[in-house]
Order: C-alpha cells, then structure tokens, then sequence
C-alpha cells in the first residue's frame, strides 16, 4: 500500500484528524470572540487616551497563561508565544484604532 | 487621574479583561487537548512510516479555517497564520518522534 493510501484509509488517522478539526473550530471561534474584546478594549483605550501596550498586564498574563499551561501539560514556553502572536495582532488592531481617533493634521490645525 | 488609576478602575476595562482572561484559559486548554492528538498522529506516522509533513491535508485545513474565520467575522489572514504558527510546532513535535523511532546507528549496524 503507498503511503497517500495508508493515509487515506488509516481510521485511527482519520479519528484523530476529526478531533483536530474539531478543535480547530472552536479554536477559530474563540479567538473570534476574544477579538471582539480586544475590539472593545482598543476602542476604550483610544477614547480614554490610554496607551495600547501595557507591559504589565501583559507580564501578568504571560505568568498566569505559563502556570495554566503547566497544569494542561502543555509545553509552558509555547504557550508564551501563543500569546506573544495573539497580543503582536492585537497591538496592531489598537495603533489602527489610536490612529483613526487621533485628530487629523487638519483638526489640529484648527484647534 | 493618572492613566495607571484610569486602567485600574475603569469597570468596562476590567471586565473585558477578565473575559479575554476566560478566553485565554479555553484556549490554552484546547490547543493542549489539540496537541494531544497531534501527539498521538505523530506516534501513528512514525509506527507507520508515512511523513511527519503532508501539505495536501494542511491545504485542506487552511481553505477550512479561512473559511470558518470569515463566518465567525475574524479576518481569514490571520486564521491562516495562527493555523501555520500551530503546525510549525507540530512538525516539530514529529521530527523529534520521528528521530526517536528512528533505527539508532547501533541497531542499523546490528542489521
């Protein structure tokens, strides 16, 4: 049998395959609606003048996600850069809100 | 009010930080569950000898995920990108099984 055909028809293969999709699915999903928070967070930022980044919430979340990444058995350093990636999306999300509350050149000048 | 005090009393703030928080804590725990079966489908390839890497199925995951991302209003770049970050370790995680049940030098002379 060729390897593509041992892929093809092995079950336990196409079980596990199922449960990733799955997983995957409500991955995309949560990190959908986590997002949307983030979303909210950026736009209160911007209308309160609070910088984007904050350093030491993020240390925080970084020690607690490590501690809660322990406990899954899941490797804690990968965990960190999980979120290394998700806050790399979100910063970019809040400098877009920032700059589109930011007055314009235009209104500064009338002010 | 400093924008420290602000951060730290702002009651729409805190509260979509402790659902980010939540969030972040299902996540963690799906993507340990998801590496478990990852896990599992490296030990199935290495026993089975079919390769660690197999683009045709990552192809099918990416147009999947882009495609849930877009219903679940997250933009499909991103998903697409999450999906590669997540499979990067997952290739790793198999190369090292691989290497693992990989004839030693020791045992290839012995055959």
């Amino acid at each position: 049998m060729s390897v593509l055909a041992a892929q093809a028809v092995d079950p336990e293969l196409a079980r596990l395959r199922d449960s990733i999709d799955n997983f995957d699915a409500a991955l995309i999903h949560l990190l959908a609606e986590r997002f949307r928070c983030t979303q909210r967070v950026g736009e209160l930022k911007a209308r309160k003048g609070i910088p984007p980044s904050d350093p030491d919430r993020e240390a925080r979340q970084v020690a607690r996600l490590r501690k809660l990444a322990v406990d899954a058995k899941l490797d804690p350093d990968f965990a960190e850069k999980f979120l290394a990636f998700v806050v790399k999306e979100v910063i970019r999300h809040h400098q877009t809100i920032a700059a589109n509350h930011a007055p314009s050149v235009e209104e500064q000048r009338k002010s």
